[in-house]
């Protein structure tokens, strides 16, 4: 097998990690010797122990001499573990294949020189372009302080969420709900607005999907005008939720949330609105890495407006409300279409009786 | 090859058709002997010579004692040509496969009847689905005496077809335009309501496709509001343009618009608008058994109102417009998501930096 083959695998096993390891990347590690995969590690729940320890475990006294596809630079830093690159040193690994350098100022470039230096051979950027997508998390929050944000809608043909009366469910089928669950499992958190949580009383878990662990879910409400008895109040003590609330919402109610369990985030106010740049700044600086945003329209525009979407997922149903329906994306201000948010076209499919499409920052 | 395989070819020939044979058929015919195809025909522009006259032609005296595949039962009646049917007997073919009965009360299995008759051996319903969807526009006007009706929808990710100060070209890409001029190649007609064509000036004809052949472009427009002075006003003498207006028309604007070339039909009004279903009543006696409705929102949602609509054509691009932009479908009255027009996804692909999505009538 090629140098991309085994790369893959080993993007395919960071992949589990996605959603459960931040603010860690998730991070896969194989470990070949004679054509043989010898380990197998991705980063484990919380971010350790990291996937070279993992999969040098496996590997043992046969490390000796192997090849270790690492989907990230190993890291040459001593934190709450020694480094990894020590690690594959002391294993006596003979070649080293990265295929994305880290961008972390405490790793860049320095997990490569320190293999290089103890005389391993290290080859840098297969399937970089596949890392750059997985990692784009990590990346983006190193490098501008807030999460890779994902915005979902799920829509009837002419792109309504509800209709004028405000019936929402279902418009899109069994399969399509599922797939927003699996979504929402490789995410580290839901987001939604206040609106969203006030009409639908969301639970915002993942669901039948055979996943122990769940997302943080967060909630936007400048004014904490939340309902303290629905099932995000009951479920804050077991399930993290996070609020982002104004530097003008009352210290009682702020308290109160505190006490169901709820950690608070206080955002600037821009507007009559929370300031969509000061909620990623502040779900960045709380550690996320990858946030899932399943509106309302209100919530979903403005992060829009502000361009911190990232990748945009539609599903869209073979029904039509009309326009007097609710509709998906609220008022942007755009006039000319040169001003429109734009995005690149990633993949569509059907996903049962409705369709899937994923469209990517331009 | 199998009946199923000779019966696909008869078919892609006949939809060489659709478009250009109205109110007739689009039929194809193969007719094979010995396991070669000895001729190959599909209805002719303006509807005649049809199918099976054209393949037996080519065939010539190989004909004897071969093979014929029809997409639809051969015709029984004495119109401007002689039958289809007794043209098969006297070119002395063995066996004739047909794909799909003929539901005119002039045929209606007097084809078959004819041919077994003759002592021809016939096998029908081969590929008969795939041949009710190809020959449905000619089916529904012979049973419910309107034309099929396809509606096509080029939005933004949020269903919008403008932006809030009216610029509309362009959303979707070239790739999708260009699959919009195909698509209106095979139908009889092109069918905008007033307001687009007020907006936009379009010509609604099928340009850059290699096609000497252009539809009917039909207008809607109660008071025949329109420009005397636009494209279609200047092109009405060299391509068909029909124009479904009220009963209370102004007189002279009638007769002004019959005087530049156009076809007028008079439709009835309900409430404040053509009735969508007296307008498709009087597309279908004029002849049209295929038409193609490019919007706007207002006559797209009397359609879907009134239940008129058989297939769903959307394209979706990725920018976003946002509230503040025009519905690509205008109100419907839906306010419980049972009362939704709804349709089955037919297929999704990508079509160039845009996706193309297919429903069909549920």
């Amino acid at each position: 097998m090629s140098d991309d083959r085994y790369m893959m695998l080993a993007l395919s096993l960071g992949r589990r990690g996605q959603g459960r390891v931040w603010p860690n990347p998730a991070v896969g590690c194989v470990i070949v010797g004679n054509g043989r995969i010898l380990g197998r590690g991705w980063t484990q729940d919380g971010g350790r122990p990291h996937a070279e320890t993992e999969a040098l475990a496996q590997a043992g006294e046969a490390a000796r001499g192997a090849v270790a596809y690492v989907t990230l630079e190993p890291c040459a830093h001593h934190g709450k573990t020694p480094p990894c690159a020590q690690a594959l040193i002391d294993a006596g690994v003979a070649r080293v294949v990265v295929a994305v350098a880290d961008s972390d100022t405490r790793v860049d470039g320095k997990g490569v020189e320190m293999l290089r230096a103890a005389g391993i051979e290290v080859t840098v950027g297969v399937c970089e372009t596949e890392a750059r997508a997985d990692h784009a998390g990590f990346f983006i929050r190193n490098e501008t302080g807030r999460p890779f944000l994902t915005l979902k809608l799920a829509t009837s043909f002419d792109g309504r969420i509800a209709t004028g009366s405000g019936e929402s469910q279902w418009i899109t089928g069994p399969d399509a709900r599922r797939a927003v669950h699996a979504m929402r499992s490789r995410h580290d958190a839901v987001l939604v607005g206040g609106g969203t949580a006030r009409k639908d009383d969301p639970s915002l878990t993942v669901r039948d999907m055979g996943v122990d662990h769940q997302p943080v879910r967060v909630v936007v409400s400048r004014r904490l005008d939340l309902p303290l008895m629905g099932k995000l109040a009951r479920t804050a003590k077991e399930i993290p939720l996070v609020l982002c609330h104004g530097t003008d919402a009352d210290a009682t109610l702020v308290n109160t949330w505190r006490d169901l369990g709820a950690e608070m985030l206080t955002c600037s106010v821009r507007g009559a609105q929370l300031d969509p740049v000061d909620i990623l700044r502040q779900l960045g600086s709380y550690g996320l890495t990858r946030v899932f945003c399943e509106g309302g329209g209100a919530l979903a525009a403005s992060l829009l407006e502000a361009d911190q979407v990232d990748e945009l997922v539609g599903f869209t149903a073979g029904l039509v409300i009309g326009a007097e329906g609710l509709p998906g994306i609220g008022a942007l201000g755009v006039s000319k279409l040169a001003q429109a948010p734009s995005f690149d076209l990633k993949s569509t499919q059907a996903m049962g009786k409705d369709i899937l499409h994923i469209w990517t920052r331009r």
